[in-house]
């Protein structure tokens, strides 16, 4: 491919609206697009969904199909939103066009029925189905469509796994390069971290420590990346190591703490300036405690606390994130705000809507960083050559994150290799 | 005329500014501008006006006189809306450059009179005039001003009158179309329409239903299009049929129902995002009753419930129209809005700040609002070869709206002919 | 010099962002950033600062030192106001990347200290010193940096002097004009400058009445201009002269009345929409009273009333800048707005973002403006020839204002010469 200037190149990898190299890319994958939740029964409200700069509407029929459409009206534009969902299909409160969940418009009223008008009439419309508590969109050619996500967390129990989303004002990718950055948890999130860890294995927290150089091993995967990141501790005795994955195009999947619950993210594009923050809990072998379902409806934990009746968080740039100094100085939160979700938003969104990669610094810490980024780039390259996108197939989906304690030289990806594939046989490496 | 593209189309007859085809042709219309009750008294405070993409001043001076001048000192760009309103003109208060009603600049304190600098220096100033609750500006040549407007509202007694205002946040095309679209009173308003329809006259709700075809015809008139819209009723022993008219290039009058008022519009430009809905009530024939005036000051009937102190609406896009879903699914409001006024701006600004004509759908049914859309484009375009425009000339106003019910095979046009103009001797036809 | 369109030589004059003309002007100065009170102790929060359209951070190290460095972490461009300010440096709360005042990098955790890294790492830094209650940036070559400012009210003792800032939404020009502009004090400001005049000296109320002639003399001076504004009074008997500076190239020092304190300005660009309004009063020979300071806290006097915690007026144009028109019509204030600082402010953001001066009309009491402008001019243009900018030499800064009453043929600036230097073995002309 030709060299291509770092403006050239963040372009590329920021921009996914139709017509856009990595917005094809992004078409080629099942994508979160509302919590199922937000669809909870037929002929409940529709939901104006933005996704890959596309304005939709999501409802649900009758019948319980759900349905992804054009948000405005073929007729004159106007919302469907607006819309009376109802006898299997949303119809367009101004003349009564009516749809049904494949966009074919299945009724003009003004119209003589028998000549057939309407059959001419079909808004655009893609697929919409549930998994795992989340509607998931695939907008890309109907020929390329592939099977069902198989996250784990999308494939266990009702009763094992809980899902929020969180509105961010800014580019996907500044967002998805804090969830694959190794390097800022134990800055950043340090005393929080911590605490988790503290209550989850004793000991743990102090291999959090900021001091610890962090050793980095990294390889593709077939969805992406499997990535590790390890401190020497016990006085050099023992590797620490933390095993995480990135799935193509934004999906990323956190190591454990001992018997805690796992945790995960989709970051996905509404626009090119905005994205949701998707959050998991899940864990493979039990129910979630009624204490660990609490903290997350409560927006502790890796979820954030929103503003009721919508996705925004309550500390947002329109008040700083509450940022407190004086616990910033107290060390109570490293930057003086408030829960790592909001922590690292209140960092992202401060890069504006789209971070200017042409004016960053890379350090040797940010290779990973650098690994997506080139994955991005290739796939989004390759897809146009015609080959099928990593991460498109949903058994590169079925991994598991892992962490481990091993000696001080041992090669950490090829000795958790058994540990970080979903299979039923086995438990998972927890330390 | 050349072929013209869609969107070319679209920008020629929303684009009302300066320099433009279309605000060429509102330039040769008296246009509402502001309500009479906005400048009551002589001296009284000074209202920012936006017109046609114009940023405007209206005053009344010491002796009552209107004026509609830039909004701006010619001297250094202030607003003069922070002017004193006092001695036969308005003040610039930075240094007391004084204007009067006609724009011309009276004094200059800072330039020995003698010298005569304030005699070069003049606001671009309009003719603004009272009549019928208004006050009307007149924004083209002044050798093309036409006599004052004759519409019959704005000429019965102030008893017989209500007028209001109501700001929107969209082209004024997308709003007036509502206006003259006989298609969606069924949908939109069904409920409401009935209701008034059932109070006005026995069993004529049952008129409005979304099933019955409807039928239409239309013809040129001389200030515009004269639209019938019947539908076959009483087992199909007769045609009800709804008369009404749009006069170029904003008004409309609605047909009335039994001895109720008459209600109608003008769809006035702020800008090419924004407009004024204007909406009046009159009796031919006598005063308004307190009831009517009452729910008219209310926001009920055609009107908004408007914040106080401004002319935005209490249900806005702000709020989602406070669009009750409940209410929709129980039939309430067939959109869950409340008002018709707020039924159709919530659709209507929900088409975007200008609707994209490139990307409509038009059907069989939108053919009046084709018609509109050929006569305003064909008077823009035959403007500019020296024709007068329609509904310039006070006598194309004189016009009436109907309801009759006719055999089923009577020509509507031809039976209302009679009753669809202004003349003393007769009475309305409204069943 | 080419000849410049008036379009132009509005874009010269108003644009002050990196790479423009004017921009190279005022980066030859020393230009208030920040109130010393918003660094008031060593590891204070770091505070954003908007300066010639650049986003800067200012802080306060742990030595007192004071830092002013580009906002965004050289790393990944995450915002530094969220970072932590300890141990001699800012850190970034992402990766804790560290820097000392002066923009070096001197900690990148992740990257092994001896191979130095960090060394290559800089972020933009601009000097920031304290003196006279105002923290001062020099945003220019270093090779250029001119001596520290000399203004009087900055080199007096801190009991003799209060400073407030006040930010605007416009351009920084046009309310810059406002402070040189003689003629809108007798309108504008009428009721406000009589009272204090009154209090300060008997009858000098009538000396602002609207109606008496107003004589200008100007002059250049080493720092910019010398301005005289001058009305008969006494029956003819004799010249009330009021002495202004203005210092190139955004310094306005004002009038005194009697024994009262002496105010004036700096008009600050923030970006080429906005700017900071400074405003100090000082005595030269006293302590400032505590009912002069506790006025000034309150906003009144030449300052304004702020929203707490902002530098924002409580009076602004989401709200009208409270304009009372009863207030207007009885004369309590001429232009019915409270406080000469938003008297001001008003008049000067309803000319919008940035004044097209190729729409005004200028007078010949305009004449300073004008002179102010070709001077910025100059100024600008001769730098790029490399002329040494008017105003740079803090010997420019010694100047007095003074108001005096002379026999009506006196040549007002030769006989205030003496009095207009700030020299210590001489009183300062004042009646």
């Amino acid at each position: 491919m030709a060299t291509m200037s770092r403006e050239e190149f963040n372009r590329l990898l920021t921009q996914t609206g139709p017509g856009t190299p990595m917005g094809a890319l992004f078409r080629r994958y099942w994508l979160p697009a509302l919590l199922a939740s937000e669809l909870p029964v037929p002929d409940c409200p529709p939901v104006r969904v933005g996704l890959l700069s596309e304005k939709l509407l999501a409802f649900r029929d009758s019948d319980g199909q759900l349905g992804l459409v054009d948000e405005f009206c073929a007729h004159r534009g106007v919302s469907l939103w607006f819309g009376r969902n109802e006898m299997r299909g949303i119809r367009c409160p101004y003349h009564g066009w009516k749809y049904d969940v494949t966009g074919r418009c299945v009724e003009v009223p003004s119209e003589p029925p028998e000549r057939g008008f309407h059959e001419k009439v079909r808004l655009k419309s893609y697929p919409l189905v549930e998994r795992g508590g989340i509607l998931w969109a695939y907008m890309g050619p109907p020929e390329s469509r592939p099977d069902l996500p198989e996250f784990e967390f999308a494939t266990v129990g009702d009763d094992q796994r809980y899902v929020s989303k969180r509105f961010q004002f800014c580019n996907y990718l500044q967002a998805m390069e804090g969830g694959i950055d190794p390097h800022h948890v134990a800055f950043l999130h340090g005393g929080e971290v911590s605490k988790e860890a503290m209550i989850a294995v004793e000991h743990a927290s102090s291999y959090f420590h900021p001091e610890l150089e962090v050793k980095l091993e990294a390889r593709e995967s077939a969805g992406g990346l499997v990535i590790a990141y390890g401190r020497d501790v016990d006085g050099g005795q023992a590797s620490y190591w933390r095993v995480m994955h990135w799935i193509a195009p934004c999906f990323t999947l956190i190591p454990p703490f001992g018997e805690h619950p796992v945790h995960g993210h989709f970051w996905v594009p509404v626009d090119d300036e905005h994205c949701f923050a998707w959050t998991f809990d899940y864990h493979p072998r039990r129910s979630l405690t009624e204490d660990e379902l609490d903290a997350a409806r409560q927006g502790r934990g890796l979820h954030a606390k929103l503003i009721p009746g919508t996705f925004l968080p309550v500390a947002n740039r329109g008040n700083d994130y509450l940022m407190d100094r004086a616990k910033q100085a107290a060390g109570i939160h490293y930057s003086g705000i408030e829960s790592i979700a909001m922590q690292d938003a209140s960092l992202q969104e401060s890069m504006g809507p789209i971070q200017d990669r042409a004016r960053e610094t890379l350090a040797s810490s940010d290779r990973i960083i650098v690994m997506a980024r080139r994955a991005l780039r290739d796939a989004a390259l390759s897809l146009q050559e015609g080959s099928t996108p990593p991460g498109a197939d949903p058994r590169s989906h079925r991994v598991r994150s892992a962490t481990v304690k091993l000696p001080p030289d041992a090669n950490v990806l090829d000795a958790v290799e058994a540990f970080i594939k979903v299979r039923e046989d086995m438990g998972y490496a927890s330390v």
